[in-house]
């Protein structure tokens, strides 16, 4: 592949030779004639003197380089994008439908999808164009999927659930899980039905052994974008905006709605009937339990703008030693009150 | 339906024409002649003059209705159980034992059970009447499971378990997995064996890719009526009582007693070897590291009762300005001492 | 068995007959004669006098003991070990390879291993002697895995991974499944090239439903030996070093690199991109946003020393008096300036 043509495909710009014959990726101190490089970090500049690469992807900053280069935004993710260029796609060695998966045949499955051995599809299933899905993966009844999903082993979606075009699911992730309700009766509890479903957008890729519960009554609603690690809770009847992004581990509480571009980092607990406001950005661990601010950088249980949490965490470490000085400043009191009450006394 | 029938379903009271037949439910705003609404929010009182509903759910505490309406303790709860009344059931549409199950030749199945695709049933097992397997559920060797157990996609179960009746399993989870026990040998750990079970009472729920651990010796117990969310940890050698209720991501670690009508909310955690007292309750995100006292509400961590912990956080959000004040009390007394030396210098 | 056997199997010394024949185990109160029990707790030395097993394995610092017994550093380890070997090895009972799993004409298998129905091993993949499939596992292609390993139920793991001897995964174990890594695209995210693998090293143990992501690029790393519990995240890049041990719900973010012989509390949250150095001990619900001393024992979020954080949390329960302390002294300081100022003024 010729330089020029790498160029054009991480929309950067060429200096040097456009017609250079790059015949894969390495590290800069590996690199042999005819690979191409990526020098992300300046401090490493020095290597580009020794390195025998025969091109390097730079960020757009660095400047007076001889060796010839790409400029992109980032040359790290440039240097990534080129390495999967490179790089055999991974993708289910096994083509077509297979004999050991079972299908009922009121599914309708679209063209160019590869299913399986061990992978179950129920009665009105509808399946897209183009969808991959791995082993054990299981599809309830009447679940509708768009187009280009992959469906990593032991997925499971349950009845009625609705996925859009592009998804992602990884290994274990669970779509359509009755929601946790129950109503107290005596000392016991009695199982809420849990009648809804659960929509999910388009391009929604879902972390490792995840659980989306379906509604009670309507939906449980993953927007467009939306990217969530592994071992996610949302629970019934949430919403989820575009391209809200949560880290591994969090949980959403039931009812609540999270706006658009919002941002949660690892272990966070969202509680149910609120409402997150775009692009909040939540720091890991934190607790939230009531609406936020759009905008808001928040952080800690219960969850404060991250500058105030901050100035009080480091109050706190010094906490002990504050109660000393309480201590102290009561004690120069009594002092003073004794010296004042002596002087009257004279 | 008739109105009058569906009052009685809903052991409720209803009044205006009994015979008024029903054809469904639908929103107060949606509704058709024919169907029946709910109105839980005397906010929304004002829809009823508009409605084309033919009856109305309320809350007993409504009064002066017109409309023929049923009334109950939870309008919203009843509105729930008539669109439950109204829809199909969800089932495992495949009826019967499947061809492409494997169950071992010594396991006793009883009647009117339903076997998905892909299901491997072990040895020695016996399973009550009516139960229901979805693909991909594993069910290891001697395990009992009684009647009316429904075991959706992926659930596994090993050896030697035992499940009571009326059990929901949601996908993905493990029941029976090794405790996590391991003694120091060196600087590495020999694994302790884990040689017990894991007992499941009657009624009990236990959500998607949860988790629940064997006993090292003996048996981790689940009892009757204990409802569990999704992605919860219970470790081993853990006893839960009757109608204990978990949130999401709560875990327990190890030998710890968990007692009857406890509520643990979100992502709490609690340490191993200690009792949570019955009815105890406690709210999302806490670490309970000692015993509880029975029908206490607790927050945080360390856990405190929640009124302690709240009056704390309030303070909390105070404390650089406290340490301020600190800081002002301390340079005035060092003034007012200057003021009295000098006095007394005089 | 012989009670000298016993004591050899143990590593422990044996006092009184040794050629006396054991049964087996069985507790301190209900034991017969030919059974052996055990004594962990001196204040249950008083059952010693009535009951009838044959013999006792107890602590080594135990002292004055008629009966016949074996002692070892830990009683009821040593009990529990004892008891393993009288009780028969669980294991699966589907010996041979199923033709109902599916195994890639390319993978090659080693001796002795039993596979399951519905397990599927992918293109490629290279498996030791002696391992067990359980049913419902998926070995993507590439794989490679060494002797002695068990793959629980619904265990997964995609394509590239390496898997040492002697592993144990729990059931739906996820291993190889993407990091979880984007670009920002205007208001959505472009999903980053996840091109690496993870290596797994000798002996090691992963609970029930954890996931381990691969890399970015290069290797998501567990060393020899590490254990970790239930409902586990590893991000993508992370290394973790030997015989460390991480509690249930434990997460760790990505590129973070824990040393060896680590302790991690359950429900710990790890940042990304630090160093939890060698023998770090983190309690439970502890955060760690930055990188840590080998041997420091830690508590918290943020994490600080345990004593320190312990002292904080003390103080802390008492903040609200603190405050009441600091008006009071506010308004003593002016009692007293106004005090003065009369004197001044007279």
């Amino acid at each position: 592949m010729k330089l020029e043509e790498i160029a054009k495909y991480l929309h950067g710009s060429f200096s040097g030779d456009g017609n250079i014959e790059i015949s894969g990726p390495a590290k800069i101190e590996s690199a042999t004639e005819g690979q191409i490089t990526f020098l992300a970090n300046p401090k490493y500049k020095h290597f580009l003197a020794q390195t025998k690469a025969s091109a390097v992807i730079v960020d757009n900053n660095i400047k007076d380089l001889e060796i010839p280069h790409i400029k992109v935004d980032n040359a790290y993710m440039g240097f990534l994008f080129v390495l999967k260029l490179f790089t055999p796609e991974r993708e289910l060695s096994f083509k077509g439908i297979s004999q050991n998966a079972q299908i009922n045949s009121t599914a309708v499955i679209g063209n160019d999808c590869n299913i399986a051995p061990f992978v179950y599809i129920g009665s009105d299933c509808a399946v897209g164009n183009n969808c991959t899905f791995y082993p054990g993966v299981v599809i309830l009844d009447n679940v509708k999927i768009g187009d280009n999903c992959i469906f990593y082993p032991n997925v499971s979606i349950r009845e009625d659930c609705v996925v859009g075009n592009n998804a992602i699911f990884h290994n274990g992730v669970v779509v359509g899980s009755d929601g946790f309700g129950f109503a107290p009766k005596g000392d016991s509890y009695e199982k809420i039905p849990q009648l809804g479903n659960v929509i999910i957008g388009n391009n929604v890729e879902i972390g490792a052994n995840s659980t989306i519960d379906r509604a009670t009554m309507g939906s449980t609603i993953i927007k467009d974008g939306v990217k969530l690690d592994n071992l996610i809770q949302i629970a019934h009847n949430c919403i989820v905006g575009e391209n809200t992004v949560m880290a591994a581990q969090a949980g959403v509480a039931g009812s609540t709605e999270i706006g658009r571009n919002v941002t949660i980092g690892g272990q966070v607990g969202v509680s149910g009937h609120i409402k997150v406001n775009d692009r909040t950005v939540v720091a890991a661990q934190s607790g939230i339990s009531k609406d936020t601010e759009p905008n808001s950088i928040l952080f800690g249980t219960p969850a404060l703008p991250i500058m105030q949490r901050k100035r009080i965490d480091v109050s706190l470490r010094h906490l002990p030693e504050y109660v000393k000085r309480i201590n102290q400043l009561e004690n120069e009191l009594i002092e003073i009150r004794e010296e004042l009450k002596a002087k009257n006394g004279k």
